[in-house]
């Protein structure tokens, strides 16, 4: 039997299934159990509730089964909750029911180490054979508010009367859906769907999420992320959320960094987990906040909109401490704050209106003579700011309803708007959250939602880089038998992309070297010896075929006496290169987000002071530039106080080269890096003096 | 007359006055400055009351006066509420009854610019003079709610039934006075005083922290400022209130950085506004978040306690994604999260609960047999942690009272312990509230102020430090008359405090530039002339006799041509440097902060991407040190791969020897700055090559 792969019937069967099988249902009220069909039956659901316990014959008025098997009628859908040890069984009665969807409430799995793990692989891929989808296992279950249909027992889902809305969320931790139900109810907002994940050992947040998007009810997706288990399923739900207008929220935890001490490349100890996700969620067009309050506040700035063309704002205020406390968190996080421009400030004055060039506009709300209306409206119609914020004074809790007069009356909705109340002003706070207007508790989460929204860009487009641009690399590393390639290997695979090498030869003896002009690098060849520097086997600046000859002799000698069991190729002989500055270029299929390229400053200062810039990859030639503005030291070679200039073109050229390993799926690289690429004068190109390639 | 410097007798007529004049009162009650008699009559006011109108007989039931001139008996405090234009002769009128205190609500002085600040600084005289001191003007007043004083026709103020506790607030905006006040009373919490400072014409927020922290029903000081007007005052404050055990807590705004850029050194442009105000706090043992309910929630974490001996955390849960997000928060930071000893696990074993070495320890709080209370006892009484943050998960919601069973009834309050609810929940958060421990509601406010408790230090002892030290330099620029010293008294400067210079000399004619061994620098020598390299006016490298004669001449020549009116005071003559690595000294007399020592990395990248370090001057050696290992270039010098080792001792000398200069009160320094001192290595010292000396 086949998974469904038609999303609308996995939909279907996940969030409007005809009939349920409660496994493990209990008639014993204390139990937690039991939760899963009282809340079913108090949220009036229609379908067939079918409980599943061997020992009871009705529970709470259904009749009970003693075995899914055993059960009546077709099945679209089981709650699983009975213990680790009975879930291979529950699973396998499943299949032979024919059920599409099983959630998986049994802890006891992947979460608790190597043993779970095993057991939770054995019963996906009992499911998968079976052709049975599964949630979970460790989830709490999950909630169809549109139609009333929880499928949980989760205690915060029977404890709140839940009310159909446009928000759905994505969990990872069960407790934080309950949380962020707990935080929106208390704002009123509301809820088409709510589903917790929890181990994704089959349906992960990705694919909910393309479920949510594709939900009629569903306007903006809000998901909880401890970590990114299937990248390119969210890639695609946030593709086809732009299409739609359905904006895409995430708060994600940082990782640990711990696993990426152990990378075998610069790369993947310089970047960070966070900056890689970052990276994703950016490129992807996925609206990520920092605070937790922005995941329920930031929702009612961007509905139905699109990602705005700059990131400027606007400030309107009752209260200058109000607004500069907003203005700080917008500045300091790199975002533009703009006052009127002397146009509008003309148009104001014959309205009546004087105000300064401040890029704060200092207007209490019971101004009078409709002046705070009057700005309001040219700063949502003008093109000067991309976002508006309205600062609410004291006026926001001592007359709220001016709120009303002053904005809501006032706003058409061509701009978002974003106001934040400085004191504690719950009632204005619910006018304009029942307008349907952004309304913020404090300026941190304010400020946080306004650069989420300006620095929102639609998803990177995804380009079909042609089979002749990478092809050749391709070819030379199927040739490659190892999983690791060596200096000469490596650099050959880079040279099929487009970037120069380092002009080098691999001699088995001295009178082989002859001939080099100029000093060389000497280098012994073998992937058995990892440090080679500190086993004295790498030599620089060695001039003149004599001393190259002896050198060479050297080193073959070393190994054969300190190494005797490793494999030696050869010996490496290269031309020395100069140039203008030293990066590292690095590549790497992230466990979580994917290929990523890596732009990095070389040289020893580097080490001490981290420089780079990460792109998923491939990246064109034009990101790659954008790369290269990102590093502050690459401006040195870009015309600063007349020193020469480098080749950044030519860097910009093997950055887009080094990308295009993300092509080669067939002999998936998992890392590659070239340290250094030396840049040599503008028009001289720039040159991979070593690399290395691990594959997967 | 004079001011009144006894602190008692002047909180007294700021707080308790015998008897208020109210200059501008109304009957009108639709009148704004009709509330500020209302509030006092509401509140119970015990003293006497002297409405000033020069219209009226009798306000609100109580004689008025045409003038407070008029009025009968000794007035303590007056409140001014009259048009700016009629300040003067209020405070005229002040100045001859012999009020001690006048609170200006009266607005259009400095905040209006130029001509506004020149009408300020004439009443400040006048008062100065008359022996009255002012606050304000443009303040909304102030509140003793300790004694039922209010002295404020602040809306907010009258709205809000206050209940007297034992928080102050100092608030530079009067807005944001009453917005702190209404975001504490949604919490229940209680105030001493509150006093919005306004312009600060004369008393300003440090002077005001001062006699909070003297206050009795003031236990802790709550500060929201925009600027620092007088911060040697508030560092006085900050040092009594940490010998009282009275925390300051601020927030403070960031501020444009436009006034630095017209700084004449590198240290001006180099130092944020907001990095330097972080010193000061944190020099002076001032608590400062970066939340704005930081300074709601963060007092009941510290109130009564000393700084931590380290910034370590533990962490009790029952939602690992609740818990993430604080911990992420804390990690961000830079602190530690630290799981429980294995000492610790023992004990925890033998009592019968198993706890893994994970920085979280995850245990539901209803888990029975006291196992979440047994854990949170070991973790408040163990050293391995410095704080415990609590973080409830969707029990907070469900069964708030389970924290009084499994918090408050162990916590015996001898180790801070943050409160986290991760769902929406408003009773928990009470229960704790009313216990006295401080609760958060979002995790970045738990995490914001445990950041700001774990890295709170006591204030930094002030060194006495002996004339001796700085004399030598303070004769030096005692004899230069200029406001601006040239390159060569600079370096004199430096030298007397012990510096090395660059070994110039100065010469008139070829001839004398005689003598010198290996190259120079040849530089024209004219305060009048500012960028010399730009007019080829510094030559490098220049050697022989014959050579540096002739640059000489020439500089000479191109001075008399083309700067013909610039007094040439000869040509610098120096042997060029040479070391290991290069960085830039600066000092600065702060407008905002005070004295500052800056150490930054020099040469061409540090424009590029910046890198320094400053600190309060003057500093001690071990300071300096402090300051050098804050820099990563600097590791190069100090045994990184095997690379030379500079002088890290001379530096450290060097960065003392420059901070010295806030010693030299009589002959302000406003700016100093030697770019670059060259450090050699181990042993030999480092060398001033240029310098320069600003005065006030």
């Amino acid at each position: 039997m086949n998974a469904i792969s038609d999303r609308a019937v996995l939909a279907d069967a996940i969030f409007r299934p005809r009939a349920i099988a409660l496994i493990g249902a209990t008639a014993d009220q204390t139990k937690n159990n039991a939760r899963a069909q009282r809340v079913l039956k108090k949220n009036g659901y229609g379908g067939r509730i079918l409980p599943i316990n061997p020992k009871a014959a009705e529970i709470m008025g259904d009749t009970a089964y003693p075995d899914i098997r055993a059960a009546p009628g077709p099945v679209d859908h089981a709650f699983i909750m009975v213990p680790a040890a009975a879930v291979p069984d529950a699973i396998a009665g499943c299949v032979e029911k024919g059920v599409k969807v099983a959630t998986l409430y049994s802890a006891g799995f992947a979460e608790l180490g190597a043993e779970g793990r095993a057991a939770q692989d054995r019963i996906v891929a009992m499911a998968r054979e079976g052709g049975l989808r599964l949630i979970g296992p460790n989830c709490l279950g999950l909630v169809n508010v549109t139609d009333g249909v929880p499928i949980t027992n989760n205690a915060a889902v029977e404890a709140e009367a839940l009310k159909p809305g446009w928000l759905s969320v994505v969990s990872q931790s069960g407790s934080i859906m309950g949380a962020l139900l707990s935080r929106a109810m208390a704002r009123n907002f509301t809820f088409a769907k709510l589903v917790s994940v929890g181990n994704e050992s089959d349906i992960g947040a990705g694919e909910m999420a393309e479920l949510m998007v594709e939900d009629a009810a569903t306007r903006c997706v809000l998901m909880f992320l401890e970590t990114l288990r299937d990248a390119p399923k969210l890639a695609a739900a946030a593709r086809r959320a732009h299409a739609l207008g359905k904006p895409i929220i995430v708060y994600k935890l940082g990782r640990s960094d711990v696993g990426r001490q152990i990378a075998v490349s610069h790369t993947g100890a310089m970047v960070g987990a966070d900056e890689l996700a970052a990276t994703f969620f950016r490129e992807n067009g996925i609206l990520r906040v920092e605070t937790l309050e922005a995941l329920v506040e930031l929702p009612r700035l961007v509905l139905g909109r699109t990602p705005p063309k700059g990131n400027r704002v606007a400030v309107l205020t009752g209260t200058g401490g109000g607004a500069a406390m907003v203005v700080d968190g917008v500045g300091l996080r790199g975002d533009g704050v703009v006052g009127p421009t002397p146009e509008m400030r003309a148009r104001l004055a014959a309205q009546g209106v004087e105000v300064s060039d401040s890029p704060l506009i200092d207007l209490p709300m019971g101004g009078g003579k409709g002046q705070y209306t009057t700005v309001l409206k040219e700063l949502v119609a003008s093109d000067h700011c991309d976002a508006v914020v309205a600062v609410l004074g004291s006026t926001a809790r001592l007359r709220p309803t001016q709120v009303n007069d002053n904005v809501l009356d006032v706003y058409d909705g061509s701009k978002p708007i974003a106001v934040f109340a400085a004191p504690q002003a719950d009632e204005a706070i619910r006018i304009c959250d029942e307008a349907g207007i952004a309304a913020f508790r404090t300026p941190e989460t304010c400020a946080d939602a306004l650069h989420t929204f300006l620095n929102w860009r639609a998803p990177k487009p995804v380009e079909n880089v042609p089979a002749a641009a990478w092809r050749g690399a391709a070819e030379k590393l199927y040739a490659v038998g190892a999983p690791r390639l060596d200096e000469a290997q490596a650099c050959g695979v880079f040279e099929a992309l487009g970037i120069e090498g380092p002009g080098s030869r691999i001699v088995a003896t001295p009178a082989e070297a002859a001939g080099f002009t100029g000093p060389v690098a000497v280098k012994l060849l073998s992937p058995d010896i990892l440090h080679k520097t500190d086993a004295g086997l790498v030599r620089l600046n060695v001039e003149g075929d004599a001393a190259i000859g002896a050198t060479v002799a050297e080193l073959l000698k070393i190994a054969a006496e300190n190494f005797p069991k490793a494999e030696v190729k050869g010996v490496l002989v290269a031309p020395m290169h100069r140039g203008l500055a030293e990066v590292i270029l690095g590549y790497r299929r992230d466990p979580e987000v994917g290929p990523v390229v890596m732009l990095g400053m070389g040289g020893v200062l580097a080490e001490l002071k981290r420089s780079y810039c990460v792109r998923l990859a491939p990246v064109t030639e034009a990101t790659a530039m954008e790369m290269i503005a990102a590093l502050p030291e690459l401006k040195l070679i870009q015309g600063f106080r007349n020193l020469p200039r480098g080749d950044v073109a030519a860097l910009a050229r093997a950055i887009r080269s080094i990308s295009l390993l993300a092509c080669l799926d067939g002999a998936a690289v998992q890392e590659a890096e070239i340290n250094p690429l030396i840049i040599r004068a503008e028009g001289q190109g720039a040159v991979a003096v070593d690399g290395l390639i691990a594959l997967g």
